[in-house]
């Protein structure tokens, strides 16, 4: 193991993790109970895992749970484990959009931290009542986006940051998928269907499911405030509820330029996530599908590729590096970093310690400027794709 | 030699061609010169090559020409030569964008065949004038949008229009450079000072240069017309007074969407042409930098990879397709195949004989097209990006 | 999530694991963890981390451990262990190479399943006599030959072994890594002075290492007896005690060719583990660095790009794939991959079932495999690059 | 055009060119025709094309040469040549290998100097004989290893040869092909009759063939001299009467090791020919289906990506560079950069001055060094890959 990794500090008590959500039939509960097992900072202890109570026991006894600690809601959990002495200290909320905001406000009412998944919530008037609620809370609220921790996108962020490349003058963010090509939510495909459901999903389709990931993306490296949009929400499969094609023109307050595309409907695509920023002096490329390199390019040089754990990284690229370079890490991993840093800042904030300043994990911040992004194209889309300004 | 490559069939002698512009500091009256060697077509025997009568003189030795056929300027040289028995059949023109429409006039006026750089001139109006003069001529005129000419480029405009991708719904084209990233005009390069000159390359910059390039890709290889575009024309580089940035968002009249970007400020980029067409069933890729292959998705399948001079491909494909697989063509050879086209149609019409119909080479209708584009792109840049439609 | 990824299924009960090696200053013993802890089929125990007590306390605190079960070398805790009721089940012993045999045969005396890195010991004799304590005692022993459970690496081997690449001509495999190209071992770095330790790693350096890597992987995928070799070994860092490239020519008995390179001292490969396998109607490539894509070649078709969870694979490809295509995953869940496997071995033997006939987990037989392999290298180099026939 | 391109100096007078074979039928020789007309160095004006008079002709007026100047045979035709005074100046010899020679001796023996494809002939005697008249003549005489004259390998020797690398420890070369997987030559395959046919190919197929290829490549680059060879070749193809593919380990007089691997029967190889040099300090790599882009690795640096035309070139690679970066160059530019560099040499001496110092156009040394590598190949696979040295 090189210099340039650098593993996370082991912990002496595993965090005590309840789950709403992510029972039979989900999808991203796994990922994120993988997330939590990756760095051995948590034990998974409870949940309220389905829509129904015999889902929810089924799901239970399949993940080994205790009997006792699967719940037929998450509002009893809230109330059992609160009242446990054991009871569990942070809670991971893996439900459809909609069913986000209610578990969310009654953990925090129960004085447990939240992990969330993205977006936060189907509107941005309830993120801002969300808002309210974790900053009056004083707790740990963490949103997973999870491409925002590989370690070279960190690297990524702390150049364009330092100014390595110069002013930022464009950004260039997409993310084309190809699985709802077809109408793969009246063919009994279960993630397909609550996703094109705006009463699920919220207004937004493509936009709130990946566009958010490709614009939290670019907020992250960038860091460059957005002045207004000019979006053109598309769906092209038959009877879809919501878009599934998404195009952007981006204006970003210090004169910078940007293009974001997501789309559901794009062949050849299976997460095709991949930025590009465009500085005076120099620029970068790094695709999710390739995580463990970064394309730098500056002006009058050869291009090069860094790779991670390997030469020339900053320090930010080495938290979360589990492995020596070419031996590949992948998107749980990622995932697993956010987890991971999600539990130094419950462990800070259960001693009375500050919140150490290195970590980069989202928070409700980044949930809300989510929110107010999805809104804003939203806007710009019905106004014939006019420029809008986005309300945070 | 495969199957897979037709060299273009050996002409019984060689078309006389003469040359407006290209003489010393030029950098595209060499590429045309040698792509008019390319197949041994024509015999380079006379021109107009510089500004300057004597800097021409000295262009013309340099070149081997006969010292009576090198020309102080076009006018007396489409005179001259249109005297002589054995005068140029065809000319060359490659000056800057604002010189391209008197030589084009005189020209067809002497009855000699036009093949012309583009864009085709600096404004739409100036464009449909020559328009009617070319109609009118009934001469051959022939552009030179080169990538259109790579045989996977022809290979991809044959699926999309057999309908191999089903109907298209996305169309992203991008051509990224990054040599005005500094303000190239003010330190003595003389591209740079001509085609940041509106007076010389027409009010557009960066979107006459080059977004020219990458509209006329698109709409090769997908057929599709334009309903309406908005563009965000940007200029990054101080006291710069064209363009050089640029972002479109495309609607075609079948209800695909596009999204264009081309730029002369983006680091890490020499000639980024990139091109994606996504239908409803599969989708291509194919990028200028790496002509020899052809991505092609298919819902449902693996991902393939399309070798110019390989397997799977159709006879547009084969079309100048000198070498066999893994033997790499480029940017020449692609440029000598609008030469090859161009001399087929030549000899054609000075046969009497109908022109061969798989002929793909740009004609005026192309270039008229292309100055629509920009007309419509400075429109709607101005109006701060609304919806325009093309007059064309 | 699709049908090609297919989750292992869930365990009741976690095995209970301890390790033998593994604590301060390691590194593959993380990996080990991380790998069994992935799909939560173990539950980590009890160790014998370090070669003194007091680091294997201090190992043991750092990692959670009852105090209890932290050893002070493995035959107490082999002995202690096996009188516990609640003792280990399985045994990961990740000690230097001639630090494997001892506990081997402890724990398989001791009723335990063994999990063992490789190379299996330091001698083809040592081997031949551990192989038959494995098979005296019946009980699993797995080795971790980890690129052997990547996905597409499944999926290469059905592939070939299917015929549909028609009878192998060709095999390529090269594994090539620059971390010994300067005298690491006389710098401080602990890993490099084990490895370049004859007394400690065995008489071969680079072929042990990963040599035995890229022979496994082409033994797995091809499963073709070799006839013969000749090998040129070779030390290029000054004062180095064992080989560190290594040149082998290959001659399988069905008449295939093949080449393998091992190299620690090959700037620019990080951990280049690439492998090539043709055909007589195809061929197939794949490379560590780029897990999630198999390439696959087919005479008189264009390429083919397979992704792992995507279109066109067989079951194979699907255990062990735990997310979508496009979710890149890397190094641990490969590792992972065959601690669940190994984990469905232990279960099944403990339960007095058969053992599952889809498991591809490395066993003895590779591991003797493995050491004959090494064992004929050196033989053949020691006699300028001879041909040898394996004694295995 | 930026500083990294140097056109070649325009020539003040064509040099008048005949050719021995390359009529109907023949791949190379429109390869050579074309790439003689790259730079306008040559006028082609003579011809004994086809190994029968009729055919001769016939070729000789597609090719629009003088009916006079279409000869029966290459004796006739250097005889008639020698006397005009317009007489052709150089010939290309592009006949199938056992047809050098006598060509070879009787244009030099006529005064006139020789461009010959490789291999140089079917036997190390044979060229011996003739390295003996080439010098004895004076002559120019090239032979056209058209990879060696890419600008990149340009830069790759450079960059070896200063010592960019330190001093070079390995050489891996390889050069697969797939177009020899069934037996073409049984299948009226006019290229692959000859080329299998040991009476016109030599004793050596894929070696004389490709193999020479990938050994020259690597001989340019490294000027490493060689000390001995174990060579295994095979015949895959049922019936086949010589190698089809190439197994070589190398050993280098400074100690430096090395692999070559050539095949005819690699599915999904179109033209594969990759050379990766590997010194104490960092590495570079090249592949002919990407030219344009140079891979450089230095410990302790990310990768480096140089361009054609790019940053941080030597003079070497400037040379026969036509276009900036980003306009791909390929095989035929490379091939038309050996015609122009011996178009210097052959002015230079008929001008008596001296041959520039900067010209790498293969010559008579390079060829006899081929030969005599392929000789010492056949020998060590006669003799079980036992190693030999090379007689020159």
């Amino acid at each position: 193991m090189s210099a340039q990794q650098k593993p996370p500090a082991i912990n002496k008590r595993r965090i005590r993790l309840g789950m709403v959500g992510g029972g039979e039939g989900a999808f991203i509960g796994a990922v994120h109970r993988l997330a939590a097992r990756m760095d051995d900072h948590y034990e998974f202890v409870a949940g309220a895992l389905s829509s129904t109570p015999e889902k929810s026991r089924r799901s239970g006894a399949a993940l080994n749970l205790d009997e006792a600690r699967v719940y037929d809601d998450f509002a009893s959990m809230a109330k059992a484990e609160a009242a446990r002495p054991d009871g569990i200290e942070a809670v991971s909320i893996v439900t459809p959009n909609h069913m986000h905001k209610a578990p969310i406000l009654t953990f925090l009412k129960a004085g447990i931290d939240v992990i969330c998944d993205k977006p936060l919530t189907i509107s941005l008037d309830d993120a801002l009542e969300i808002e309210d609620a974790v900053k009056a809370s004083k707790l740990v609220f963490a949103l997973t986006h999870n491409y925002s921790a590989y370690p070279l996108v960190r690297q990524a962020r702390a150049m364009v940051q330092a100014g390595d490349l110069g002013a930022v003058r464009l950004v260039h963010v997409e993310y084309p998928q190809d699985w709802l090509c077809t109408p793969q939510e009246t063919s009994g495909n279960k993630q397909a269907e609550w996703r094109t459901d705006p009463a699920r999903s919220g207004a937004g389709g493509c936009i709130g499911d990946i566009g958010t990931h490709a614009f939290q993306l670019a907020d992250f490296i960038t860091n460059l405030p957005l002045e207004e949009l000019a979006a053109d929400l598309s769906s092209f499969s038959p009877g879809r509820r919501v878009d599934d094609n998404v195009q952007i023109m981006l204006r970003y307050q210090n004169g910078a330029r940007g293009m974001l595309w997501a789309s559901q409907v794009a062949p050849g695509h299976d997460n095709g996530l991949k930025i590009r920023v465009y500085g005076e002096k120099g620029s970068l490329e790094w695709m999710q599908a390739q995580p463990n390199s970064l394309q730098v390019a500056r002006l009058g040089a050869p291009i090069q590729i860094y790779a991670r754990g390997g030469a020339g990284l900053g320090a930010g690229a080495a938290l979360g590096s589990r492995l020596p370079p070419g031996h590949p890490e992948g998107y749980l991993e990622a995932f697993g970093n956010l987890y991971s840093e999600a539990a130094v800042a419950i462990r800070a904030r259960r001693m009375g310690q500050a919140r150490p300043a290195d970590l980069l994990v989202p928070g409700i911040d980044d949930a809300v400027k989510g929110m107010a992004f999805i809104d804003a194209a939203l806007t710009s889309s019905k106004n014939n794709a006019g420029w809008v300004k986005p309300r945070r």
